[in-house]
């Protein structure tokens, strides 16, 4: 069962009128495809709008799909008791999917959402799979991406470790300072662990210090 | 500069009289790997012996190896002031690294250090690179690998972001429960974000119960 609030009807083919699948070109980045590797990649990936507040992913769902945002923002949250936590918050030209439901297919324990109305392109497991096993230089693409998307785990792992408020809210605005004025301040409390009156407070005691 | 405690002498090829480098078994076992390049892994991987309390790494350090543990338990810890944090501990079987110090191969934040005495097989950045280069089969053995500490890496995050101290020991018992009668319980408390004396009436409460 999928309980999701996705559009049902979204075109499985890409339109290359305008050029390739962003997913093609962001593999093309890290490392050369192949033409039969853009051409796979253009015709089974596909276009995703989901409006702010909808969900991606519920738990218990399997995510079949990754995507990656062109325009948006996403979080990711587990429930502790009746609290949110909020796992990562994500924006445009990053990948997002749950990492463990969809390298298991096994039911998901978390909840992604759109926080901003979202833009984004799709792939599912199944066709990434067929380009593992049938384009070589993929393996090389998706070895560049989790090297580089690991390092970004560990730094979410670092920063939920910190143990004052104070020394987790600067190192949030020394890596993602950008998203302070542009997500609603519950998440990215929720994110670090704190209340909104904490987080708050912290604000405005580095604002009086500039 | 190097500040670390490892043996400076150590042999650099793989006695094979005993059979192949747990390295390229490892590799192995996650998909098929050439005999060109069990060779070339053999030949430049090593053993490396550190003794309980000694270190791998210190801040400041270049990470040039990614150790295999095949004796032993190891953890990292980064400083908050004057406290350590301990954000993973791994023991035989599993690999060992700063993930970011050995991608980016710039100066380490922490600290990895055996907890136990430990018995080790390294291989150098420098030598991967070369294996991702000429041995494509080893980036499909990469991507396996990174699938699946990217989940652990996942898993770290999502317990530190337990507020409760009991739904963060309840998870410690049921996914790394073998820890607990092994490792000291310091480092565990630290893992976890909580004192020696929280940690202890944890455990004594779930003792009660069974």
């Amino acid at each position: 069962m999928n309980n999701t609030d996705k559009l049902p009807n979204a075109p499985k083919r890409w339109d290359t009128s305008n050029g390739h699948s962003p997913m093609a070109n962001l593999a093309n980045h890290f490392h050369p495809i192949t033409e039969a590797t853009f051409k796979f990649i253009d015709e089974h990936t596909f276009k995703v709008s989901i409006l702010k507040g909808k969900y991606l992913l519920k738990p218990g769902d399997i995510c079949e799909h990754i995507y990656f945002i062109q325009k948006g923002a996403i979080r990711a949250f587990i429930k502790e008791g009746s609290k949110d936590i909020t796992t990562w918050i994500t924006t445009e030209n990053e990948m997002a999917t749950s990492i463990r439901g969809f390298e298991t297919q096994e039911p998901c324990l978390e909840s992604i959402q759109a926080i901003e109305d979202c833009e984004l392109v799709a792939a599912s497991y199944k066709d990434l799979q067929h380009l593992y096993n049938t384009s070589l230089e993929m393996n090389i693409v998706a070895r560049k991406l989790y090297e580089f998307y690991y390092r970004a785990a560990e730094e979410r792992a670092y920063i939920s470790r910190l143990s004052k408020a104070s020394s987790k809210y600067l190192h949030f605005v020394n890596t993602r300072g950008a998203l302070l004025n542009r997500i609603p301040l519950k998440y990215i409390a929720s994110y670090l662990g704190m209340t909104i009156e904490t987080l708050s407070r912290m604000r405005s005691k580095l604002v009086q210090k500039k």
